[in-house]
């Protein structure tokens, strides 16, 4: 599967691609650096503030196999703020439908008009079924536990607003790194550009052979050690369905891995904590971590719209 | 109730109704030939590639008692692209509002300043009652058993553009008629423009009975027989639950009714192949079929937006 | 908790404000009669048939925890109708989210770029805590069993679209009072003018402390004594749930409470008949006083679009 979208997993428009729509973004692992850096300029040229009619006329579709706040919201102001129509296709989680049904629904959303399909889906590479099958660009929004590519490109954005580089910048990752597709977007772009990473978590959340997903990733089992020194902490989500299953308790986890003031005082002094979202506080962090001056949680998701107006020029051939 | 609608069922802007607001379309039956063939005309005239401002700051309520992914979208990218205002409200097909409810949800949206409803829901009349009690036009998208008129003329749309008329057109629909609202709509299309319409399936979805439902119908329960010279093959969709309480098994059904390449190959070198969604692969049709270059099941979709414009423009009385 | 919003539930753009987002629209009973004046002048010059760009570019966030087909349609096509982009977020009613969640989904809303909040929460005090938290405007779309200000104003609205004054005007409230956020806005607001009002129902909708909520409150237990020489009859709608705990049965209810037409004649000739909706034909009120030339019940729904325009204009300092 990986070979077969290799250097179009971001196709450019004007670029010549084998199967997958140009301006499609299905996930960061195939992106160059130069690919990654061109969206992200995008997005510091775009204005969320004063909308725009760049993209008017066009019809974003959103569909969305799971459930979401942030991710839909911000694509779908994003899409508002250009001026585009968008149109909100939703699916129960339970009833999860088959490839198959997956297609025709593509299809059905092509043909209605769909300029452009963002999708979220619990299924790995969903998006990619779509982009093999469609003439219309493909934006994944979350794909199972494979990847979350606006995810790690806003929060690249965010770190490049208080960091001059990603290059040598020590990036500590915590949590449940093993279900987290916004853990493998990030860790496949910062290591694309030097970061130092290094992943923290019980061996339930992050067994040994996660090394082995990127170029000089490291494991620690000790928050301490992990911290200590960082520029960026960034902190997971832990849900408690899954510490059910597991050896770990909940209240071990808190004790062991929980972001705390103390344990973010070994980081630089302007080290920077982030997380996806939504925050779970008293859990994965305690409340003054969330609200501490170093926080860039809210800044993230801030960030989101700027980047999402970007994939979506670019999507749509808008990029300048 | 059908003699309450008869001549107003299409009524065109302009003309005087006695309770229907002008501009409602509720269903086929009773629409003359020449206020279909206006209809059509006028989506022939609509190019959603090229937004219009023709409905600018007009109000289309989408009231949507069921489930519906194609023509919830379609019509609503059908208002949107002619600088429409939607509204959609959505009514969790379990707790089915009665009659009484109904009404006053509609009362309801009508005051909130809708121009035009759209209306999609379980009970067979229920767009009637509510035209019959409100003032702004109001268009079936789908009632119960009984109609989905804007599916029919989608469908004659689609065909007309590869055949010259329905004059004797030879079109089969195979499947459960009895349940189909598509069917019945395209039934009274067909018909009322001399087509030759053959129904096929089993007893307990074809009731011998159903040759009444217009002039020149014919049944057989053989899927070659009908299929044999047959210029459009319309395939409706099955729902395993109903086959589950039906003496015929799912492998009987696939085995006698499901259209295979080697079935079709005994209709016209042309014969167009037509299914109104969702497609279910391998049981009403096998992939070979839904992907033929015969299949006219996604274009079928795309030619949804031109004519539910129409069909809007119509009723907001923008029909030029 | 009333003491820290005092005089800034509805602020002013343009007055400074302590911790409230001026524009802010919490509740009823905090605001004085000059600033209700100024929202019901505001809402007169509002014209909701002719779309008017005034919020062109504004983002209007629609945060409903609880089912809502008029309110939020209501605000809706009142902020689509300025020109203001909106995006809903609804949450199921049954997974309602701890005090922190709604401030973090909040948070996050507001980064998104929210330029107004508009929330409808199961939790009373809910708005106010967002407000105290955010920068942006927040409009209170109705709170547990606490207010629904945008209903209390619309009535007010219809009120004195009938009646000259609100000034010694005899305002009669039957039905579940004690559970009603319509009844406590209502009554806050028709108080600070000087209306009558009366309250009438079985103890459990209605306990004697109910007199405290504001000045000049009377109860009955006696429909015919409550309606009699009445300007204004409301009618709430009953839950039927509710009943089941309670020791008076269903037919009792209806038989001491319902509005009919033999009561409302104990009323004066030219007296309203007001409903929140969603009525219930034949529980609270006969279908005859429902469609009677005195109910305004089918116009209180359509005030509601000019006063939450006003509402929204004034949140996002367009009020002139």
């Amino acid at each position: 599967m990986s070979r077969r979208v290799s250097d179009a997993a971001l196709s450019v428009p004007g670029e010549t691609t084998n199967r997958i729509p140009r301006g499609s973004l299905l996930d960061i692992e195939h992106l160059d650096a130069a690919q990654i850096t061109a969206l992200l300029n995008l997005a510091r040229r775009m204005n969320p503030a004063k909308p725009q009619p760049l993209l008017r006329g066009k019809r974003v579709l959103l569909l969305f196999y799971e459930a979401s706040t942030r991710t839909r919201s911000s694509f779908e102001i994003a899409a508002k703020s250009m001026g585009a129509m968008t149109t909100l296709v939703l699916s129960s989680g339970s009833s999860i439908e088959k490839g198959e049904s997956l297609l025709d629904t593509a299809y059905t959303l092509q043909a209605v008009g769909a300029d452009v399909m963002v999708i979220r889906h619990p299924a790995a590479g969903a998006p990619l079924l779509m982009a093999t099958h469609l003439n219309v660009p493909v934006v994944n929004a979350g794909d199972g536990m494979h990847e979350h590519p606006s995810q790690a490109l806003l929060d690249t954005y965010t770190i490049l607003r208080h960091k001059k580089t990603l290059k040598d910048l020590r990036v500590v990752i915590i949590g449940d790194i093993y279900h987290s597709r916004v853990a493998r977007s990030a860790i496949h772009l910062l290591s694309k550009f030097g970061a130092h990473v290094t992943m923290c978590g019980p061996p339930e959340f992050l067994p040994d052979m996660a090394v082995s997903l990127a170029q000089g990733l490291h494991i620690t089992r000790s928050t301490e050690e992990a911290v200590r020194g960082a520029d960026v902490v960034m902190v997971l989500r832990v849900q408690k369905e899954r510490l059910a299953g597991m050896k770990i308790r909940l209240q071990d986890y808190i004790s062991r891995y929980q972001m705390t003031m103390t344990r973010l005082k070994l980081a630089k002094r302007d080290a920077m904590v982030m997380h996806p979202g939504p925050i779970i506080r008293g859990l994965e962090l305690t409340w003054e971590v969330a609200d501490c001056p170093q926080s860039a949680i809210v800044e993230e998701v801030r960030n989101g719209v700027p980047v999402r107006m970007a994939i979506l020029a670019r999507a749509l051939g808008k990029a300048k």
